[in-house]
C-alpha cells in the first residue's frame, strides 16, 4: 500500500490545540492535508454553505503539512478538500480532536462528527475524535494515544464504507484511563434555556444555554463507558431509516 | 383530547410559499404557533447557534396565527419555540413544506428535516414535508392533501417518540399522483464541484455546485416511489449507531 492520503479537519477552527495534536499523530501514518474552518464552527452539524461563496487560504501553521483555512463549515471543508484541493478522494478523513464530548445525541449537533459522516458518505474511511473537555488548553496526551491506536486499526481492518467512527475520550489522568470500548450511542438531550437580555437599544436578544441530561447511560452506551474512564467508539451511520417502524406505518390508513 | 398545540417551522424562511400552505392545513387540526427563520436556511442541517445571540420578532404575516421570525437556524426555531415562546412542549412539530426534495441522503443536510428530528429528540411527534420542486412559486395543492392525510394519521396513531417522519412529495399533476408509500432512505450523494471565480480584488472564491447521483433507487426506497409518482414517508431516527458493526469492531485489536 502506498502512503495513505489523510484529510484532517475539525470544527473548533484551524488554530485550536486539538487539531494540532491530531496532525501530529496523523503525520505518522501518511501524507496529511489539513483543511479546517478559519473560525470556530461548533454546533454546525451537517450544515453546508450554499447561499454564499467560500474562501480558502493557504496557511503555513503546520510544518510539513499542506494546510488551508476555509470560511465554510466542517462539511464544506471535506467537500472542498476532495473536489477542489486534492482532486481525488483521500484514504482517510480524520476530524477533531474536538474540545468537548460528542457522545450520545451530541453527534447530531457536532460539526466535527458531521465532517466524518460526510467522509463516509463519500465512501472514505472516516473518524471523529473528541475529548471530554471544553478547555482550549486541554491535555491531549491520552487522546493522542487513542488516535494512534484507532487510526492503526482503521488502516489494518476493512470495514463497511457507509459508516464512520465516533470516538470520545474521557478527560482523566493517565492512571485513571482504562482503555477503549466499542459502544452504542447513548440517549441524552439538552434541556435548553434561553438567556434573555436587552441590548443597548433596549431590544431583546436570546442566547442558548442549557443542561445536558443523560437519559440513557446504561451499560453498552458511550456515556456509560466514558463515566468509567474508557474511550468509546460508536460505529455511526448516515442511513437514518427506523426500519423497525416500517411495518407499523404500513398499518396506518393513508 | 384538547385542541393540539402545533409548532410550525421550515428552513426556506418565514416568507416562503411552502410554509403558508403548511399553516393552512395545520390550522385545521389545532392551535398553530409559527416560528421560522427570518431568512433562507437551506442546507443548515442540524446546526444550532451557540456563538451569537438570537433575535426573535413577532410577526403578523398569518391571520389567526401567533407567528415569529427568528434569526437562528431551523433547530434554533424549535428550541426557542419550546423553551421560550410556548414554555411547554407542543403536541406536534410540523416542518416545511420545503421547496425541494429531502429524499435519500438529503435528510442530513436539510434544515427542514433537522427541525423535525429535533422535535423527535424532545419526545414530540414530528414530521417534515418536502416537495420535489425548487420553484419559489411551486404548486402545493397535492402537497396540502398529503399534509392533511399525514397529520390526521399522526394524531390518530401512537408511534414511537424517538422517530419522526420524512415525507417527500413528487412534483406531478393531480392525475399523475399515485398515493403515499412507506419507504426506506435511498442512498444518493452529491458529486460536488466548486465554481472558482475571482472577485473584484482578484482574490479567488468558491461556490458549491454539484450533481445529485442516485446510487440506490431500488424498490422500497423513497427515490423509487417518488419516481413512480408516489409521496414517500421514511420513518427517521436520531440514533445513528450502526448496530450491525458492533461485533465486527469488537474483533479489532485496540
Amino acid at each position: 500500500m502506498s502512503k495513505p492520503l489523510i484529510l484532517v479537519t475539525n470544527d473548533d477552527g484551524i488554530s485550536a490545540k486539538g487539531i494540532r495534536s491530531l496532525c501530529e499523530i496523523a503525520q505518522m501514518f501518511g501524507e496529511v492535508v489539513l483543511i479546517a474552518p478559519d473560525s470556530p464552527q461548533s454546533g454546525m452539524g451537517h450544515a453546508i454553505t450554499i447561499h454564499e461563496p467560500i474562501r480558502l487560504n493557504e496557511d503555513d501553521l503546520f510544518e510539513g503539512i499542506k494546510s488551508y483555512s476555509c470560511s465554510g463549515t466542517p462539511v464544506d471543508c471535506v467537500k472542498i478538500g476532495i473536489y477542489e484541493v486534492m482532486k481525488r478522494k483521500p484514504d482517510l478523513v480524520v476530524s477533531g480532536i474536538n474540545h468537548g464530548s460528542n457522545a450520545a445525541t451530541n453527534v447530531l449537533y457536532s460539526g466535527t462528527m458531521s465532517a466524518a459522516v460526510e467522509g463516509a458518505m463519500e465512501g472514505i474511511s472516516s473518524v471523529g475524535f473528541s475529548l471530554e473537555s471544553y478547555d482550549s488548553d486541554a491535555n491531549f496526551e491520552i487522546s493522542k494515544k487513542v488516535v494512534e491506536q484507532v487510526i492503526k486499526a482503521m488502516l489494518n481492518n476493512e470495514f463497511a464504507k457507509n459508516i464512520c467512527l465516533n470516538v470520545n475520550i474521557p478527560n482523566v489522568s493517565e492512571s485513571d484511563f482504562k482503555g477503549i470500548k466499542i459502544a452504542r450511542q447513548g440517549h441524552a438531550f439538552w434541556e435548553d434555556r434561553f438567556e434573555k437580555r436587552n441590548d443597548q437599544f433596549n431590544k431583546p436578544y436570546y442566547w442558548l444555554a442549557g443542561d445536558f441530561l443523560k437519559m440513557d447511560a446504561e451499560e453498552g452506551t458511550d456515556l456509560y463507558w466514558l463515566e468509567k474512564g474508557y474511550a468509546s467508539i460508536v460505529p455511526t451511520k448516515y442511513d437514518l431509516t427506523a426500519f423497525e417502524m416500517i411495518d407499523e406505518l404500513n398499518n396506518w390508513k393513508l
